[in-house]
């Protein structure tokens, strides 16, 4: 089976988004085995539309639209493709009605114009647009099927994971069932080293790895027709590669490193202080960014300065100066100085040079050090960090938060 | 002119990333005043490929494409376009020893296949590629013009800027020269309802709002033949937006908040403490994102919990009880204690409901107050931020480096 991706919007052409819906979508039709040839991106024209689907009808099984269905006189995806395949567009009383309902529920009174959006082709399935006034729709023509889907990424996709993808699978007899394992302490090129023999004679599951913000994820997808199918074929992989990972996979369902340490902090009943001098605040940042995080973080310290390392924390100026503010030593201190003044049962302090200046031969930009405890268990580690000084700033979060973990694991070292 | 962006890659139709290159090129090619009216994106397969370009250079004048020209099998973008157009591909020693010495500079041996990039079709315009191995060519024919770039974004983009855009402002004959005007304390909805007329009425100088996490961008783009015609056409509408903007636009050049503010601060030689509640440090990270802030960023506290705001910053159980964490009050006792402890030329403080949870009809979701002083001028101000937990401490972060430039420019208020 074929498909090809059909955005519609001048906003593409002129540069002002990217089309992501076409990646968003091509990714989601591979795993269902659909074969992808073409993306195509036209203006608001109904010629040019009108050209470009046709031609993608001849050659291609399904055609899938973005954009386009709007309420203003821009928005022709829906008249330009119902003319060309002879439907006439008839009103839904309830769309018109769940588009009022819509602006009623934010006090807005709904425009006229947003009527033209309740009109769709005749004998057209309906997609439901929870998150927006365009409803998507269906057309089945003999073999070939047009799907119509709005612009916004946030309308898009719920539609697509609600309504299309089910359409298709049945279309398909296909189910994809996916586990998603993090990793973190080792680069993609190793990883793909570590893991070539199967990534090669693989077929289902498929495993795919990449790599993006410092952590390494591989998706591991079994294709079959049922989910006790689908857990068979992934339990053997994902134990192949958590043998061969050890402590480094950090999470099988997507979850990121700071929901990990939370739900960790959280079933030990820990709470967890912050001393940061490098990462300037970030990793309280990202702590704090999960809902809920009160419950296992009160404060964090950003000792930037080294009077304030000494001010805050009681790192002692002899240490600072015999030793640096970048060295094992400041780092411990930084913790125990934390651990005395929070009382808190689990801390963290880092300290580095982030970049680009400041790096000397023998500490050079990326050299980081961590110091961590959980109750009375102290782990240090030492860290070159590689990358401009963002780069080094998101590794040092996320081995802070990796440190953590494997202290409450009680796996120190791997 | 018209012109349309071909790109070829499978990876892209597997979405494994994104097509970001056209959207890159579409920017670029506005400003230069040619229309695109179409992008493609197909795999590695000479058959589909040649069809399209064939298809491209019949209905627009510049064709650009963008990846394929790797050395391996499937990279064949180069001698599927010389076979379309009847053009043999000769080898350029000289290239072939730029892709010896790209090799040797790493220390390592240009394998055999890396040969076929020293290979451009018959009487094509060099591209120099200064990241990769791979050059890029131009093609004439007749009124036509294929330009071939490598797909990745490092090498494409250093191209593009350093040969073909000349390349083709000499076609057009025309320079573009650009202000960013960037804009804090207005939606993007009401911007462009008070730029409404100049926007509509503008042609040259153009005016392109947009807007990003919170911040809204205006870009002035004059198109002439000279820097001096540039600017005398670019002044009066900069003028005039900001005299309906005032303090709002916060820079001309594009430049962040947080690079005005150390700028502002470093100028005027105030070092900054930070006392953060519901940012939970990231304006702290914000700031430290600059290199050099060590010049005017000391320490911060994430007085996250309650009795860390008390025993940090002094906060007094009384204020917390009565007004409540999220208060004036609070806010402005959480700054007294900063400026105490720190001894800081400047200061600020937030306190707010980030959500998901925490709201109250009196206090909702987004309530945010940011209290900064700068030597012995305070400001307090209170903000209902809209959106997620993540928008709402952005846009407070934002605010948060807004008030201390207004206390540094001494415009307290609009």
């Amino acid at each position: 089976m074929t498909a090809e991706i059909l955005a519609v919007g001048t906003e593409l052409l002129l540069g002002q988004i990217a089309n992501t819906n076409a990646q968003y979508l091509s990714v989601r039709l591979a795993e269902l085995g659909i074969n992808v040839y073409f993306h195509t991106v036209v203006g608001d024209n109904a010629a040019r539309l009108g050209e470009t689907l046709k031609r993608a009808l001849n050659r291609s099984d399904i055609v899938i639209t973005t954009g386009g269905l709007g309420p203003t006189q821009d928005d022709l995806t829906k008249e330009t493709i119902s003319k060309t395949m002879n439907r006439e567009l008839v009103l839904h009383e309830d769309i018109l009605e769940n588009i009022r309902n819509f602006f009623a529920k934010r006090h807005r009174t709904m425009a006229e114009i947003n009527k033209k959006q309740a009109y769709l082709p005749e004998n057209s399935i309906v997609i439901p647009n929870p998150n927006g006034t365009a409803p998507g729709c269906i057309i089945e023509e003999g073999d070939k099927t047009v799907i119509m889907l709005p612009g916004p990424p946030k309308e898009m996709q719920p539609m697509f994971e609600e309504t299309v993808f089910d359409y298709l699978k049945r279309k398909t007899g296909v189910i994809l069932v996916s586990k998603m394992l993090k990793i973190i302490g080792i680069g993609e090129s190793e990883l793909v080293t570590r893991l070539m023999d199967l990534i090669e004679s693989q077929d289902n599951p498929t495993i795919a790895p990449y790599a993006a913000q410092g952590e390494v994820t591989v998706r591991v997808t079994a294709r079959c027709s049922s989910h006790e199918e689908a857990e068979a074929l992934l339990a053997p992989v994902v134990d192949e590669i958590r043998s061969r990972l050890g402590i480094m996979v950090y999470s099988e369902n997507g979850q990121s490193l700071e929901e990990v340490v939370y739900n960790l902090l959280k079933e030990n009943g820990l709470v967890i202080a912050t001393a940061e001098s490098c990462t300037g605040g970030l990793l309280a940042g990202r702590i704090t960014n999960i809902p809920g995080s009160s419950e296992v973080f009160e404060r964090g310290y950003v000792t930037y300065a080294n009077k304030a390392k000494n001010e805050d924390l009681c790192v002692s100026w002899e240490t600072l100066s015999k030793y640096g503010a970048v060295s094992r030593e400041t780092a411990l201190e930084m913790l125990n100085g934390l651990r005395k003044k929070t009382g808190a049962s689990a801390g963290v302090a880092i300290t580095g040079i982030a970049g680009p200046g400041g790096g000397t031969p023998e500490k050079p930009v990326g050299l980081v050090f961590i110091a961590a405890y959980v109750n009375d268990k102290v782990l240090c580690r030492r860290f070159e960090f590689m990358g401009n000084r963002e780069r080094v700033r998101n590794d040092a979060c996320l081995h802070a938060l990796d440190t953590v973990r494997r202290l409450i694991l009680g796996v120190e070292q791997q």
